[in-house]
């Protein structure tokens, strides 16, 4: 049989391990071959291909970011469009079962691909964690460690100049991110895009801190919190394809509201891209490589529409549709209960 | 209400942080006070406790690896007929429930003492994650993103000499860090104490990588990894506890077995205590948290004779009982998955 | 004897183990004591002061970033009208000597202390590494390493995006840290404060990158850059006490433009104060303990209007005056060659 | 112009960089080209070589350890057998000048080859930092890095057990890794092979600890340390081509005497090779491209006989005969100014 692989959607770490061990598993187990499609969704309609081969170079992505076959963003409706091309390409390529792994939007790409007849198995990816049907998926390890590591770094200069820092880390819809490496990281206040915050409430849990003589406090802010309604003035904002309104700069912009509230002196940090590249943790590199080894088995038993997942320490398979539609937010109550360490 | 908490066994990245947050949950969320027994079960015995502040330095051990506490070994004997002494204890010192952190052995203890009327809570402790009913436990993920580290560096200079490299890491009964660690790291051959191995089958494996054109071939050792019967001969080696046979220098017995039989050039690294040191990954910090948070609630709310354990996504509580007795191995399926990506 | 020690300026990676080696020299070789002012100079006129024993406490923050005592910044004028209340209270304490760690502008203050009458030496510190007179600062590794380390997870992602990522490090007056981090993370271009930079070129620079199939393209910029007069224009800046002339969000601006020049799709991050927070690489650890213990000897040896600085692989002492008045630039020849290696 | 390079001796982290930064250097600043000789020696004598081209590729080695051209060792009388092959092979591959890049030996040869007429510029490498006539070698920090990085996790672990742990670290002829390394990280006692050891003096030192209410010490010895004459014997050992004696497994050794004569727990790790794999450090990739830098120019400006060299913050050559003959020890005062820091 013949594999083909793909990843869509933003990269992140631990793209490349579900590759070597897509190419191992298919190689090694079944004596299949496998080619990538690159950049996505596009290199599938554009018919950009290569094999990829169980050889030395294919080991040593294990460590890499990013996705050695690029990535990319196809609008759908120009996807659903090339179905016909879509199947005349990988019956050109002789491919008897595409792999794509990406995140919500690329499963229900895969979804709509499998309805109609291709036989596809997706493999979740989102450094948010905000894919339903699996309980993590990798990169969201790498970008909590990423994130943890800044807010680590951040304590002892916080301390030394009596300041309240803000740390913007990803989510632009999901507070994931902002939960773990807030509660790894000790930070004093955490804002999730699920539970609309006050500015009030950060300045009191700061002014607290103060009062009970601590030097200085540490807000770890999602990029896609928002302010209740009518507390806090924003310039910028807009509203994406979920309903979400979202603001660029809401780490700053908390940032230099709190300094103009409570007076005392307050930096930002926004880490931005370096939480989705470099090398994957232990803990992605083995999830993604499990991923892999499943997602070859089930496309070589010529499973469709279905999509691996992480259920407790078992990978196992769930229809696609399980996957989309909805994004995993942070339950309140996680929320809550995370907000309770705090201050 | 007052909790008293205490760790025992070996130490382990997160028991800071679980101190942490049974503090910092029993303080805010309930009011109570909360002590701690240091270096174990000896601790409550001897009554040498000291209370724990919602404070400063109560917040920053959250990155600290090791226990403020201490940790100690008790022998089971002399543990029970200190039945009395406990109790007079923890009424003199006012402790309403206790929450024990430990291994397998600390949980048995713990579990006896509730059978025998004293209010515990249990929080499972082990590198190795080798507890009953709990997904993972803390600290596992830290030791094997330590090994992982090692073994990425090794393929660098093992490449470099066209050498064979042996790591040993931790693993007295069950092969998770190796299991892991190897899969992280990319490992050639992965030796887990579950499966006895022969040495044979490591040689044909280095040997088809040479003949493949690779320079260099790594094998993950568990430290409790044992020679099919009659396939290799060791000098040193006992029975433990738990019946198992073990060598001491298993790694090293390897490589210079491998170095006989082929005639590469072997080296052989113990990572020892460097994977239980050190500060928690952002992983264990927030299941170590989580646990404390959980563990100071059921404390507090009475409950006994349970543990805190990991489900998925979810913390709960299960019965003590379920969580000893015997220990969690790598299933069979789990190492074949892994071994197929190897070599 | 009696010794006292302060930190003034903002704060970086090592000062505490310049701490550390002072209480541990004046005691271990001398029998000296030691006290700490606490927020710099501030602390000193305030006469806040605590012990500073050589015991556990202070053994563990050695690897702890910032500096225990606090540090401040104190107007010149102010400080110089404090003499006599500096003079009575290091009496009133029965100091014998003080030692000064900080940057330039604490040097320059160490300085005129020392020149009236005031026994004091001084231990330069800066992350940025433009302190005159010694090699290297302590601070300045680990803020290299961890912008390196920034710049190294950007590779993969940019690079499976096909984008182009800016990424801003410290550096107000000169460029040492974006040289450093420009070099040892592969960057394809770095801007300097010391060097006027035409964005021009750097569109060139990322063209012939993407013309000769390369897929990305990464900047490093110093927080100081400057454009060239009349290439680019921006609305905010200010002229600080050097008269260096400065621009916020000087990252975002070059982006910014990049973008609007190229139609590259570009990011920026901004990593702000993680550099300067945290444990210090074990490279600051060595040079601030040598320093801390040849200040120690120094104080105690009755110099004063010193500094102790690295010469090769030797620390020595040097008179403060070499150390201030002008800040050490990166040398076009530095920039020049640097450059070469880029895109 | 076409230069040459080649890698020799043991690996070591940057050796990668500095041939990235020869092929830039070489292809940017004069147009010239490259090619790299296999194996080291070896492979010029048998004149296997590969062209390095100034690609994408080579950009990405300057994070990845160990040598991409592989690297070996050859007896000095084969070597100088072969010297009219060696001008053979370069005059067949129109190579103008070679870049020999490694340890007192391989410089040893580069020597020889140039007072032999062949055109060679030397560029020197050790983890050990024992060449002569430079302040530091690459590939240094990163080993005292790695080796620090184990120190800090063993703090805790140790502390947590009431523990004395060993920790051997690298360095068979010389203790500036283990200088260092128990510099940064802490230790309480450090052996080098410069300076014979006696164990009764560790012992006392770490009883001191015990009795001052410490919970625990570390020791860091050198692979290369020897005890004082009669103090303690040892069933192995050998000399080797510089008249030092040493003995296989001194951590262990001394690890089992100190228990032997205290009573404490002990425990040793030995660190092995992961000190000399896997990515430089920031340090070590600046210093080895600027290393690349000037010796692609030296060697395009016709120089011979000489090596690159780091004097303060510059890179300067000097002949090699003065980087070769003897090694660079710690010298008394270095060592004995950290023991005062230890205890």
């Amino acid at each position: 049989m013949r594999l083909a692989v793909l990843t869509s959607g933003g990269d992140c770490p631990g793209l490349n391990a579900v590759i070597r061990a897509v190419v191992r598993t298919a190689s090694n187990e079944f004596g299949d071959t496998v080619l990538g499609y690159e950049d996505g969704w596009v290199g599938l309609m554009e018919d950009r291909r290569r094999d990829l081969y169980d050889d030395a170079e294919i080991d040593r992505i294990l460590l890499r970011g990013g996705t050695i076959l690029g990535t990319g963003r196809l609008h759908p409706d120009k996807f659903k469009a090339g179905l016909d091309q879509i199947k005349a390409n990988m019956e050109d390529a002789q491919v008897d079962a595409l792999i794509a792994i990406g995140g919500e939007g690329t499963l229900k790409g895969a979804k709509w691909l499998a309805d109609n007849g291709v036989p596809v198995v997706g493999v979740p990816k989102t450094i948010d964690n905000d894919v339903n049907a699996t309980d993590y998926t990798f990169g969201f390890d790498t970008a909590v460690s990423v994130a943890t590591d800044a807010i680590d770094r951040l304590h002892t200069t916080a301390e030394s100049h009596n300041r309240i820092l803000i740390v913007e880390v990803m989510g632009r819809h999901v507070g994931w991110i902002a939960l773990h490496a807030g509660m790894a990281g000790g930070a004093h206040y955490t804002v999730v895009p699920e539970v609309p915050f006050d500015v009030a409430d950060i300045c009191k849990a700061m002014e607290r801190r103060f009062q009970m003589g601590e030097k200085y406090g540490i807000v770890c802010v999602a990029e896609g919190a928002l302010p209740k309604e009518g507390t806090m003035n924003f310039s910028e904002g807009d509203t994406d394809q979920f309903g979400h309104k979202s603001f660029n700069g809401i780490g700053q912009a908390i940032g230099d509201e709190i300094k103009e509230r409570t007076g005392y002196d307050v930096r930002t940090t926004v880490l931005g891209h370096i939480q989705r590249g470099g090398t994957p943790t232990a803990y992605d590199r083995v999830l993604a490589t499990r991923y892999g080894v499943h997602a070859a088995r089930a496309a070589h038993e010529g499973k469709s529409g279905q999509c691996v997942a992480l259920h407790g320490e078992d990978i196992e398979l769930v229809p696609l549709e399980d996957a989309v539609g909805k994004l995993k937010v942070v339950p309140e109550k996680r929320y809550q209960n995370a907000q309770a360490l705090f201050g």
